[in-house]
C-alpha cells in the first residue's frame, strides 16, 4: 500500500481525534488510494512523487461531519427570516417548494456543497426533495453523502403520490449502488407529515436495503403537542409503540425530551443529530445534549438548512454547540470543546454508523482529512488546539480537503467544482425563487 | 470638500443604515479627508484621480463599533476554556495578568487590532491595563477607540496603589488630548472589585474630563449575590444609590436585570454593551435585550476579551445574538436581523455617544466603512442583505476597510499593521504566557 502513495499532507500540528494532538514541524500523513496509508515526520521527502499539500502552520484534522442538511434549501438563505414559523413555512417556503424544479435543486445543492468544502465539511446527511439530483451533485463534488428523499402523507413537488415515492426511493438505491462515497437513506419526514402506516412501510425499506432512518424528531413543542393529541403520546414514544426505534434511526434535532425518553434512545442506540443554530434560529428550543451523552446517545452536528441557519458551516456550529450549552445549563464545564470536536467528528461518524471508517485519523481509515491555516490573527497563540478549533477558528481557516483519498479543495480552490458558475447559475435561481407567489 | 476627495468605495450594495439599501452596479461613497462627502453612482469616473477600493459584488456598510473589549487578553485565548469562572480567573487568568508587561500588552493588542479590522470592526471601546500601550497600539492600527485604565480597590499589575492609578489615568488623558482617533473613558472595574468611595472618585474624574465611565456592571448572579449581602442592594440600585447612573455610563453585560432596573437604566440614559458569547461561553445567563430595548435602552454589541469569547469577531456575535435572543425568548422575531445589525453600528456609536459622527454612511459622517465581498458560496443567493450580512456573512468576508477616510486593509491586506511581524511576536509571547505561574 505504502507504495502507492499518491498524495502526503504536511503541516505542524496533527488533531487525529484518536491520537491526541501532535506538535512538530513537517508532521504528515501519507494516502494511497482512498485511505491513510502513514503518519509520521516529513513523508513527503519518503515519497517525493506523491501530491503534496502543505502549509508551514497548518494544522491538519480529520473532515467535520454534518449530520442533517437539506443541501438544496441554499436558494432560500435569507429569504424570509425572523418570522413566526407557521408564517415562514405557510407563506415563504411551502409555496416555493411547490414549485422547486430538478434543476434549482441540482444547482442549490451544488451551492451547499461549494460551502461545506469550503468551510471543512467531508461528510453530509442531506434530506430532501427530488434527491436523486442532490445525488449526481454529491457525486460531482465528490462529497461523501448520505442521501434520503423526504416522505410524507401529502402530495410530494418531487414525485406526487407517495406510491411513487417509493419506486422513486427504489430508483435511488439502484442508481447508487456501489457508489463508494453515495449512501442512501429512508427519510420519513416526521411523526406530524407521515401516518403511521408511512412510518411503518418506510422503516421496513430501511430495513430490508440495510440503510440508515432519517427522520425530524421532537423538534419543537408544538410538534409534542400535537403527536400526545393525536396518539396519545410524545412523538418518541409514539415512534417507540411502532417498533421504530433502532440502531438505524437517524433523529434530528430532540429538542424536547424528557429523562425517560433519553433513557430509551440510548437504550434503543437511536442516534442524534444536534443542531443548536437552527433550533435557535426557529426558536425551537435547546436540546438536553449534555443529559444525552451522560446517559450514552451518540450525538453528532448538523447544521440544518441554510433555509434555518443561514449557512453550512460547521465551524459555526461548533462554536455555538460549546457555548450553548454552558448558558443553558449554567455550568461553564458543560460541552467543552473536546466533547464538541468529538461529536463533529468521531461522534458524527458514529451517528452514521461508519466510526470504523472516518471520522478520525488513523492508518486504514479512509482520507477524509483538512487542513487549517493556523497563522492568523485570530488563531494566535496558540495554546490548545481543540480550543481554537472549537471556539475561534472559522470555516474561512481551512485551505485543502481531502474526500476519499481525493483532493477536493487546494488553497482554497475548489477542484472539483466550477465555483465561478455555481454562483452565476444560483443568482439568476435567487430572481426565480424571489419571484415565485 | 469635493475637490478633495481622495478616494472612492465602488461595491454593488450599499448598506448605509439611515438611508436603507441600495442595489446598482457602481454605487459609491467618496471620501474626502477624515469625512464622507458624496453618496451616488460611479463616483470613480467623477473622481478619477482618487484611489479606489472596489469589488464587483462588493457590499458597503458602515464599519462595526464594538463597544467592550480588553483587546490584550488575546494573549490568553485558549489557555484555560471549559473552566468553572473561579478557576479559570484565580488559577489562570490572575496569576498571569500579575506578570504582564507594556510590551505583552503592546502586542497582543495590536493582535486583537489585526483581528478587528479583519473581521470588519472599526471601532472599539476597550479597557484593561497598562493603557498607554493599548493606546500606542490603537494609534499605529489606526483604530477608533475608546481606552481606559482598569481601576481596583486592589495594587494593579500596571500602576500598584489607586493614586498611581488616578495619576495614570491623568496621563493617559494628557497623552491623547488632541487626537482624532483615541479617547480616554474612566474604568472602575466593577461593583465587586471597586469601593464606593472609589467608585465616586471615578465618576468625579469622568465628569470633570467630560469622559464615558466603562464598568462591568451584573454580569452574573454571584455579583448580584455579592452587592446584595454587602450593600443591601443590586448592582444597578447601588450605583443608583450613589448617584451614578446617568448618561455617561457604558454598563457591560447587564445579564441579571429585573423589570425595575431596566426602566431605572433606560430613565438614567445608561448604554448598555451586551455581549451575548462572552455570556455564554462564561455560563452567566442571557442578557434582557429585547426588554432593554422595548423599553428604550441604548444598545451596543461587544465581544469581550479574547480569553472568554474566544475571538473579537463582531460578525459572529451578531448572528449569535440574533439567535440566541430567539431561544432564550422562544420567539423567532426576537432581535431581527436589522435590530442586530443596527446595535452593532449605529446603535454602538451611540452607545459611545457619537452617533452624529459614525454608525451610518450619510454625507458630513466620519468615514468608517467596510467592504464585503458577497459573491461566495455562503453569501449566494442574496435575498435580504440585513438578513446575509447577521446570519451568514463573515469576518473573512471583509475585503476593504476604511476607518477616518484612512484605508486600514486593502484586499484583505492590512496597511497600518505589519501583519506577520505581529503574529511572530504573539508566538513568543504565547510561549512566555504558557510559562508563567
Amino acid at each position: 500500500m505504502r507504495q502507492n502513495v499518491q498524495l502526503v499532507l504536511a503541516g505542524r500540528w496533527l488533531v487525529s481525534m484518536d491520537g491526541g494532538v501532535r506538535e512538530e514541524a513537517g508532521i504528515s500523513v501519507a494516502v494511497a488510494g482512498d485511505g491513510i496509508a502513514e503518519i509520521g515526520p516529513n513523508l513527503a521527502v519518503k515519497y517525493p512523487q506523491a501530491e503534496l499539500l502543505t502549509c508551514p502552520h497548518g494544522l491538519i484534522m480529520p473532515g467535520l461531519v454534518n449530520v442533517h442538511t437539506h443541501a438544496a434549501m441554499s436558494c432560500f438563505r435569507g429569504l424570509a427570516d425572523d418570522l413566526p414559523l407557521m408564517d415562514w413555512l405557510t407563506q415563504h417556503i411551502f409555496p416555493r417548494e411547490a414549485q422547486l424544479t430538478k434543476e434549482i435543486v441540482y444547482q442549490s445543492t451544488l451551492l451547499s456543497l461549494c460551502e461545506m468544502i469550503k468551510s471543512g465539511t467531508t461528510s453530509c446527511n442531506d434530506m430532501y426533495l427530488f434527491t436523486k439530483e442532490a445525488a449526481r451533485a454529491a457525486a460531482a463534488a465528490g462529497m461523501r453523502a448520505w442521501i434520503g428523499e423526504g416522505f410524507f402523507d401529502f402530495p410530494s413537488p418531487c414525485y406526487g403520490d407517495i406510491e411513487n415515492g417509493f419506486a422513486y426511493a427504489e430508483e435511488l438505491f439502484s442508481d447508487c449502488e456501489g457508489s463508494e462515497l453515495i449512501n442512501i437513506t429512508v427519510n420519513p419526514h416526521a411523526v406530524y407529515t407521515c401516518s403511521p402506516a408511512l412510518l411503518q412501510r418506510a422503516a421496513a425499506l430501511a430495513e430490508r436495503k440495510n440503510s440508515l432512518l432519517h427522520i425530524h424528531l421532537s423538534e419543537t413543542r408544538d410538534e409534542v403537542k400535537g403527536c400526545v393529541e393525536r396518539y396519545g403520546c410524545t412523538p418518541v414514544r409514539h415512534l417507540e409503540q411502532l417498533g421504530l426505534l433502532n440502531e438505524r434511526v437517524v433523529a434530528a434535532h430532540c429538542v424536547m425530551l424528557d429523562e425517560e425518553e433519553i433513557a430509551l434512545l440510548a437504550r434503543r442506540g437511536v442516534k442524534i443529530a444536534h443542531c443548536p443554530e437552527s433550533n435557535m434560529k426557529l426558536a425551537s428550543g435547546i436540546a438536553p445534549v449534555q443529559k444525552m451523552l451522560k446517559s450514552g446517545v451518540t450525538v453528532g452536528i448538523g447544521t440544518d438548512g441554510s433555509a434555518s441557519n443561514n449557512d453550512v458551516d460547521m465551524f459555526g456550529e461548533m462554536s455555538t454547540a460549546a457555548k450553548l450549552h454552558k448558558v443553558r445549563d449554567l455550568d461553564p464545564t458543560a460541552m467543552s470543546a473536546e466533547s464538541v470536536l468529538r461529536a463533529a467528528t468521531l461522534g458524527g461518524a458514529a451517528v452514521l454508523g461508519v466510526a470504523d471508517k472516518i471520522g478520525s485519523i488513523a492508518v486504514g481509515k479512509k482520507a477524509d482529512m483538512i487542513m487549517l491555516d493556523m497563522r492568523q490573527p485570530h488563531l494566535c497563540p496558540l495554546h490548545n488546539p481543540a480550543s481554537q478549533l472549537v471556539y475561534a477558528a472559522k470555516g474561512s481557516d481551512v485551505l485543502h480537503s481531502v474526500i476519499n483519498g481525493r483532493v477536493v479543495m487546494r488553497d482554497r480552490r475548489l477542484t472539483t467544482l466550477d465555483e465561478v458558475a455555481v454562483l452565476a447559475e444560483m443568482e439568476k435561481i435567487g430572481k426565480i425563487v424571489r419571484q415565485m407567489r
